[in-house]
């Protein structure tokens, strides 16, 4: 399965960067202070939001901060998919703070408001300048550590920042490596207490995270390998995950595959079911997890059209090992779709307040994403719009 | 496979870090000036040997410099197993010459006195005093651009360096995150002229560190992803390399695997091979690959005794899938001596010029690898003396 994969990539070129440093572990968010001294740290920015403290998840972070002498200032004006303005503020408040590193402890949206905060903070100006691909001209001097407190987003290693702009009604990604956090704390002792509904959303993003790299034309013998061992961790454990919130076991695994998942698609990049989920979530407010739990068994199916084989590789990698190369594929989507609806996702578009008149204009906006022209097939307006009555 | 991998590890921490930026792809060597433009850099110091320089090696690199308007300064004191003297000398060199770039065009003693000469110009004293973990206490201002001209070291992205210490005759190695080149442009073109007996002991050297990564104690889902591609594709690509220099998929997977381990075994470290390996050498001058492939089916078969699994899963990576699992990891043992022997390599070290009465300080010497501890199991000197007298 590795081999085939590879055969086919043998003759091409591709770029591979990962600069973070990563610490995995059980109870490694507790012993964080002592990776501050070391850095030489004495005053620290914390990002986080309202639901991570109400968890009392920092207060391991405090005390280990306290026992390595760095003081600390907490910023928890964080709003899911952060604006413009929120960063902008973010940055002011971090210098004059005089704070020597940013923690950004939570989900996606607070590492993704630490990440912008360090850009703005060092370089001026307003996150939005900074959109589009490497468009940040040198990096920071300030250390951010990223510590996930869900496993999905992969985030804590990517360099990637999604912001929102208000007045334009748009969401825009800066893709800079200098966007990379320094240090990625990965402690899957922070996710037990998660709730069974962001267990779900976020533990199908990141499988999308491997499945979408996985067929991306981005792909590459490195991110095949990060890939392949994500999904497989992830859909042996996820289900698991979701059941017993504290089967550590599940959690550890579940960080892993995330984490994988997210070395993978930071240099692999995505796919249709994260184009489409990004449409559909601008027009609609359908949570990104739940998004893409929604699309990603027929995006499997979609692209099976194109590559057969990396989608019964996909059916392996779920356990399943019986059958045709083209019933593989057919399983595999019917695998996912089934690990969806077990983990209590919707499934259907009109569960989600979706309307069937909203589906032309997602369809069209799909096709804004930049990770539309990594999907291995490119679909027509026509097929996106199909493919989502399929859903409706 | 991949799932009991991770089962095992679920409970472990672990760090990744892999701070090179990687651009792979035939003829990229050739467009390394428009990369270096992209960094501001004026003039490059370019390190390299005259053999590198005698194949011809150096002129697409050095047109693309050219039409990049960017001068060079060539510098050829590069001997196998570089000397503390010669890291140091070249470190002035370097500073005399008001470089802003170090490129090292070259096999591993190349870009190892690269390395050691951008830690010496940066931080003075000699290079000897940064023996050991983590002794250089910050990073380098000037970048490191590293080529390399054989599949095998994986040293292009490491975060090590191995010189010789004349003086107290012994080989020390220099590990520190700072080590790690910036850029690493791997292009197997670079690897088609390359001899059979180069090719055949530093391909088996890169099987090695996949394999040896694989089985180590420091082994992590991520090393373990990396490690297992980097095994299937050296074990399918080795023999045609070796057989045909100019079969350009064959050297394009060799490159591939090559880099694949290193990534890993920089991260999951190195065993048995390579400590038994590093006193060979250092006792009896045999070249590290042809050490290497001598010792590796021997230490395959070892560490099955710790960890079965693993190794019933090398002979799967190989091509093997029938029998039990014990049977597997002695067939493993079995496919790593047959491609020694058929890629040409000596199988008894009396064919290497060892003297049977030599075989105890090698023994000896052996624990002084600071590799030995990552091996699964840990042999008694005894054991080691055993392994050595039945590859005698």
């Amino acid at each position: 399965m590795q081999s085939s994969s590879i055969t086919q990539q043998s003759e091409q070129s591709y770029s591979f960067h990962l600069p973070t440093r990563i610490e995995f572990g059980f109870g490694k968010a507790s012993i964080l202070g002592g990776h501050l001294a070391a850095m030489g740290v004495k005053q620290a920015f914390i990002v986080s939001d309202q639901g991570v403290v109400s968890a009392g998840l920092l207060s391991n972070i405090n005390a280990s901060l306290q026992e390595a002498g760095i003081s600390s200032e907490l910023y928890l004006e964080v709003e899911p998919d952060p604006s413009f303005k929120t960063i902008d503020r973010g940055a002011d408040c971090f210098r004059k703070s005089h704070c020597d590193v940013l923690i950004a402890v939570g989900g996606g949206s607070v590492m993704d408001t630490a990440k912008g905060i360090r850009i703005v903070a060092q370089h001026g100006q307003s996150i939005g300048d900074y959109a589009g691909v490497e468009r940040i001209k040198s990096g920071s001097v300030i250390p951010l550590v990223a510590v996930p407190t869900t496993s999905g987003t992969g985030s804590e290693v990517t360099i990637f920042g999604v912001y929102s702009d208000w007045e334009n009604q748009v969401k825009v990604t800066v893709n800079s490596r200098y966007m990379a956090p320094t240090l990625a704390i990965v402690d899957p002792e922070l996710t037990l207490g998660l709730p069974k509904k962001i267990t779900a959303s976020t533990g199908i993003d990141a499988l999308a995270h491997g499945i979408e790299t996985y067929f991306s034309r981005r792909a590459s013998p490195a991110t095949d390998a990060l890939a392949t061992e994500a999904i497989a961790t992830i859909g042996s454990s996820l289900r698991a995950a979701v059941e017993n919130g504290h089967d550590k076991a599940a959690r550890t695994r579940m960080s892993h595959g995330s984490l994988l998942a997210g070395m993978a698609f930071n240099n692999g990049l995505l796919g249709l079911a994260h184009a489409i989920g990004s449409a559909l979530s601008g027009h609609c407010h359908v949570p990104h997890g739940i998004a893409i739990g929604l699309l990603l068994p027929h995006v499997i199916e979609f692209n099976a059209g194109e590559n057969v084989q990396k989608a019964a590789n996909i059916a392996n990698l779920l356990g399943i090992h019986n059958g045709s190369s083209s019933s593989l594929a057919a399983q595999a989507a019917e695998a996912v779709a089934q690990l969806v609806s077990d983990i209590g996702l919707p499934t259907r578009l009109r569960d989600v307040d979706v309307s069937e008149h909203q589906l032309g204009v997602i369809a069209l906006d799909s096709f804004k994403s930049g990770m539309m022209k990594w999907n291995p097939k490119q679909p027509s307006e026509a097929e996106v719009l199909e493919l989502l009555k399929k859903i409706y």
